[in-house]
């Protein structure tokens, strides 16, 4: 489970705490910030849970920088971290900080719920869908931005995407680590959904598993379609590392995975790109439950969705669409 | 504050919070996990809080161990963190472990109250009395047993305390460390406490400052006696660091300070002493509650109460009483 769910002395509330630090991925301190209350709040959001009764921030600031670099990463880190929550609709009443070697950000976030506040992730049934509400590659994206500075990585991917690629995936993937799962949590109580799990550090496939093995029912989720940021699928097959296309690739900060009855799914995703939510929710049917025991697992040849990098201009596309990467991947 | 006290949206009902993480300063894990754990918790516990509901552990494991030191080393800081909360009546249920340059160690504590449950500390007035619940000196005590191995910092202190008085010292830091406020969180409500804070890195007179900040009522603190671990003071003196007498020398996991009315400071000293809350409880009247503008201070000269190990021996101890460091500690 995303988050653990312990019952209070006090009548039928639930205490559900949750935490998550790391070390920062992008090279912009705010929206590094940003992305680390992302993460800590998807824990909850996994559950169908929306609101969050408070924040604590979990901080390391570099000794190696020097001071003035400090006083510059450490306040915009903050203050992405701070304007998330706020997003989140809750804030930062403390946490602890240290210096260390390596700067470190996360955050503990806590909520005290009724029952009717969260959705056990544990009754999928035969028939339901699964959606996803972000795309895969985000690490991806990460790594090859690090290698666009590094000539022996570079000559591995720069035959199937170019450098404006990589900077708008890179964008793109930021984009979407930085936003909440607020609207697919709030999604999931309209929708009736039975199960949901937040795609983090063991990939589509793992979190998969580990939502089949929790489930009441003897169910299996097979995956078919996966959403990915453009070109990402592309370079995870060139540099021969993340098995993107295996589910393994880990992600930050990912999209909710959700189980939903097959009625609702197409309204899910058309409503969850609804103007109201705001800019750049998507969500797309990436699979089905089946009657099995418990284990996930992607079709041989799963359909690659492409998802186009919003900072992407459309003649630059429709270029990129005809030249031999775009029809490399294709293949995929 | 030691903790945030936040409102919910049921029924009178309020969340805490708290988190602590740092570095090891003690040489064996298990002990190490018990002071992480003890530190973490001493924050609710100085609000009069005895119940936690959850805990989490926040840990990284050193890139610089290799596999074997990994595998001996985190187990037992985890079973040392694991056996405290146990002994805190509540339990670890997640967290988040990281690899780091570092070994860090720290949690999550987390509670839902009843208003009866905690007591918030701003409320000391006039004539009330300041109790201390462990000994100062614990930073003195390892940074000394560090300098066993270190010629240079060694030959500084050497006059004023043997290397066995040292190790005694450091035995009985890591105890006081290691063991929970939770009895003392407990007397705060019997005994009527009208503020408490914890000791810990900004010393007894960097706490006591930020508690009397905090007082509704025009009061100041003054601290008259300093109870500190035998020999601490002298090292202190000699090495010419820490500050313990003038209160600036950081603590670890410290004891509490408690305002409590004057005719219930005996009795509450007494009374935590009792075989029935186990081994080791100990505390001292240390100061006094003035009428003032919100600050606290120590005297000039505060009597220091230099308390014994519990694994000194008794002869040890008279030999000790009968050489010049002691006597040159009683000056101080």
């Amino acid at each position: 489970m995303d988050s653990c769910v312990i019952p209070l002395r006090h009548g039928g509330l639930s205490l559900v705490p949750t935490t998550d630090f790391f070390y920062p991925l992008v090279e912009d301190p705010y929206m590094m910030g940003r992305i680390a209350c992302a993460n800590v709040l998807s824990d909850l959001y996994a559950m169908g849970i929306t609101e969050c009764d408070n924040m604590l921030m979990l901080l390391s600031v570099s000794q190696n920088m020097n001071e003035e670099e400090r006083e510059k990463v450490t306040p915009l880190m903050i203050k992405g971290f701070r304007d998330a929550a706020e997003e989140g609709g809750t804030a930062v009443t403390g946490g602890q900080t240290v210096v260390n070697p390596w700067i470190i950000i996360g955050g503990v976030a806590t909520v005290v719920c009724q029952p009717n506040e969260f959705i056990m992730p544990d009754s999928a049934v035969v028939g339901d869908v699964l959606v996803l509400t972000k795309p895969l590659g985000t690490q991806v994206a990460v790594n090859a931005h690090q290698w666009l500075d590094n000539p022996e990585r570079w000559d591995k991917i720069n035959m199937v995407v170019s450098r404006e690629e990589v900077e708008l995936a890179y964008q793109e993937a930021m984009f979407n680590m930085a936003t909440l799962n607020r609207t697919a949590a709030g999604l999931m109580h309209t929708f009736n959904a039975h199960a949901a799990t937040d795609i983090t550090g063991f990939g589509i496939l793992g979190h998969s598993q580990n939502l089949a093995k929790q489930q009441r029912n003897e169910v299996s989720f097979v995956i078919h379609n996966l959403p990915i940021i453009a070109k990402m699928a592309a370079i995870s097959k060139a540099s021969g590392r993340f098995g993107l296309l295996q589910g393994t690739s880990a992600e930050t900060s990912g999209g909710l995975l959700i189980c939903l009855p097959r009625e609702q799914a197409a309204r899910f995703c058309s409503e969850i790109k609804s103007s109201k939510y705001g800019e750049g929710h998507q969500a797309w049917i990436v699979g089905i439950v089946k009657k099995e025991n418990r284990t996930a697992r992607i079709i041989d040849k799963p359909r690659v969705i492409e998802v186009l990098p919003r900072g992407a201009a459309a003649p630059a596309l429709a270029l990129a669409a005809d030249n031999s990467s775009a029809s490399s991947e294709r293949t995929l």
